[in-house]
């Protein structure tokens, strides 16, 4: 068998170690130079392909590609794009054959959540259907966690170790404060759909009375009265109160708290975030002093307090997706299998995509705590392994050192222009 | 001389590193047991005193003094409390010497900003006038950076590599989704009057094009027109834009941005913070995809991205608080002094109190561009050194390890009771 190229490409929001599952992909691949000649990665991810704007990663040096390992943000560029249906948009799934055969291109590898599972998984079907097979593995990634099969996703270790870390810092800060200032305090994290995120915020307190004292689960219906109650309750009893809420925090009818009519000067709706909504009703309501902080993009970027574990895990999905091509397998995705609890171990396994595509896992009820408020002991020892080690980015003149690539283009061989 | 007490206390908004300023006093004077018999900490700042609740720092470990190093917060609780001046509210001075008196307490560190400077000198005058002199030393800290005289302040270093690494990590995050998601990012930090923190954002490049893209000052009246024009040329040119806002912002006639009438459902005033009013201006009138990011308390508590360069300087601090009370001096401040910026060296020096009291340093003109958008050269400059190196804390199963004190109470002695 001839050397083929691969495409890489990444999808979906990035995380603080998606660059470490390329950098297990291109490492990889490069052990494999008679099978594997060179990974031309998208730019802006599925998009690159369409558009046959692919990015020349045997021009990285070893170096280079070492460092994307300790590297936040997705150094080729990700890109929100969902295939249509095949019967929709057939030409769409037809360009990328047409663009995979112009530069022998046999691999596939789609790094990111449910939509690009199924992606990769349709790919691989219309490749043999066009009889030019190309071996297509999904990635996992995703700070959400909510891919199906897997024990958790790349990307959401990271997350949930800032998450937990900085709910403990603020919490230290809140209650040297509470006497005189600030009595409520509120941190916003994403999960639009899945609380894995707020669940995290769990993790900082393990002591009755330790912060978190209250989490917003998008999983339970929020109840303006009992929630204002044990806001009081925690107020009374240790002077002060953390909330950690998640973006997708909602009221039984489905409507996000974060839709609350808020209007600027002019009437304008203002898209706000969850956490000044609760702050309102916090202040409304009780007459409380309150802050909030809204950790958006820092979350998911904050590679400077990645899980060591979170790094080894995308680092290993990149590396196994690699291996599994090379065996002959397609429309399959490397999967995390947890083999035992304590002490935590770990190893890949492989997956069908249509396992997982288009699927969610949501936060089971069993992981939240009867009032709903808190996480139980089983949710803790499920997500505890996975913030666990430090994996320290080298740093220069006390910023960390991340990688810039040289990102030179392959030469377009198709004569066709595509527009997405 | 026999040996007294020292009384401790900290006081205003706490930092990543006001501990290790404690620590710094608690060490050296367990050094000098033969002058200070005991460290007493004010619980809940100079309330403490005044309430005469305070901790019994003997009863504390070596070992646990020496976690303080490590641990964000304020240990012995904090307040926003200032003494009234002495015609309004001489009661409160005459019951702290009265409290010093009832515990031989022979020493005051004070641990806080511009107020608490001010406290001390009066402290220290008055205490001679009654005949009870104690020696009342300064100790700064601000994240503000506002203290004049000494050349930064203990606490914002540490805010200042938080704010740069946060912006650095966004940024990457923000470029590689933007072909298809976000287009401007905000990060919100605080400074309600000065633009240290701000400035400090513009360290996460130094390239030109890199992110942050624009800084919005305190110290520069804010014009619409103009930052959403700069706003437009950002996207044009590099496709995204990261905007680092001071809470402080404002209008040339003095009014802040964050209080731009945003009304809830109800027609409730919301008290929200800068960053959501900026990206409904983005939003209104440039029709950009937006997100934004809150550091709010996360920024003044994270030690585990703390500068060393800090960590090093509140302990000094701290430890110089003592050996000058040992000294004989009274009404004085350690102050860093730059004495060298390539390398970079200081050393601390003491300064009277009455220069530092109640005065504001702000981020001079010279250190912002022209166009009062980034940050100049000279700004860099005085800048760069303080973030630099990494200090991490122990950590125990992917969390930091803080020290929680077993904070004892000292004994009541006096026979009154003081209510605040």
């Amino acid at each position: 068998m001839s050397a083929m190229n691969a495409f890489y490409a990444q999808s979906g929001g990035v995380t603080a170690v998606i660059n470490a599952s390329a950098c297990g992909v291109i490492e990889t691949a490069r052990k494999h130079r008679n099978r594997i000649a060179n990974v031309y990665a998208g730019r802006n991810g599925i998009i690159g392909a369409l558009t046959e704007d692919m990015i020349d990663t045997n021009r990285e040096s070893a170096r280079t590609i070492a460092a994307l390992r300790h590297t936040p943000g997705g150094a080729f560029g990700s890109a929100r794009f969902k295939l249509k249906s095949i019967e929709e948009n057939r030409a769409e799934y037809e360009r990328l054959i047409d663009v995979f055969r112009a530069h022998d291109i046999g691999y596939f590898f789609y790094n990111g959540g449910n939509d690009s599972m199924d992606t990769a998984q349709k790919v691989s079907q219309i490749s043999k259907n066009m009889g030019f097979p190309v071996a297509c593995i999904g990635i996992p990634k995703t700070v959400d966690n909510d891919l199906p099969v897997t024990d958790n996703c790349p990307g959401f270790g990271s997350v949930a170790k800032y998450v937990a870390v900085s709910t403990q810092e603020a919490a230290l800060d809140v209650a040297s404060m509470s006497k005189t200032s600030t009595k409520v305090f509120i941190l916003e994290v994403m999960g639009r759909h899945a609380g894995w995120i707020a669940a995290a915020g769990g993790l900082a307190g393990s002591e009755p009375g330790d912060a978190p004292h209250i989490i917003l689960f998008p999983e339970i219906p929020f109840r303006k009265a009992a929630f204002l109650k044990r806001v009081r309750e925690c107020v009374r009893k240790y002077d002060y109160c953390v909330i950690v809420v998640s973006e997708g925090a909602q009221y039984a009818n489905g409507r996000f708290l974060a839709e609350a009519g808020t209007r600027d000067a002019f009437g304008h709706a203002q898209l706000g975030g969850v956490a000044p909504v609760v702050a309102t009703m916090v202040r409304d309501n009780l007459g409380l002093k309150y802050h909030y902080a809204v950790a958006d993009y820092l979350q998911r970027s904050a590679r400077h307090i990645a899980s060591a574990t979170d790094v080894k895990q995308a680092y290993a999905v990149g590396k196994a997706a690699v291996t599994m091509a090379l065996e002959g397998k397609s429309g399959v995705m490397p999967v995390i299998k947890r083999i035992s609890q304590t002490p935590y171990r770990w190893k890949i396994v492989s997956a069908p995509l249509t396992r997982i595509a288009n699927k969610e896992k949501m936060l089971p009820r069993r992981y939240i705590s009867t009032d709903g408020f808190s996480i139980t002991p089983a949710c803790r020892r499920y997500l505890a392994p996975l913030i666990r080690g430090e994996d320290y980015p080298p740093y220069i003149n006390g910023l960390p050192n991340y990688v810039t690539l040289k990102s030179v283009s392959v030469k377009k061989r198709s004569n066709t222009k595509f527009v997405v």
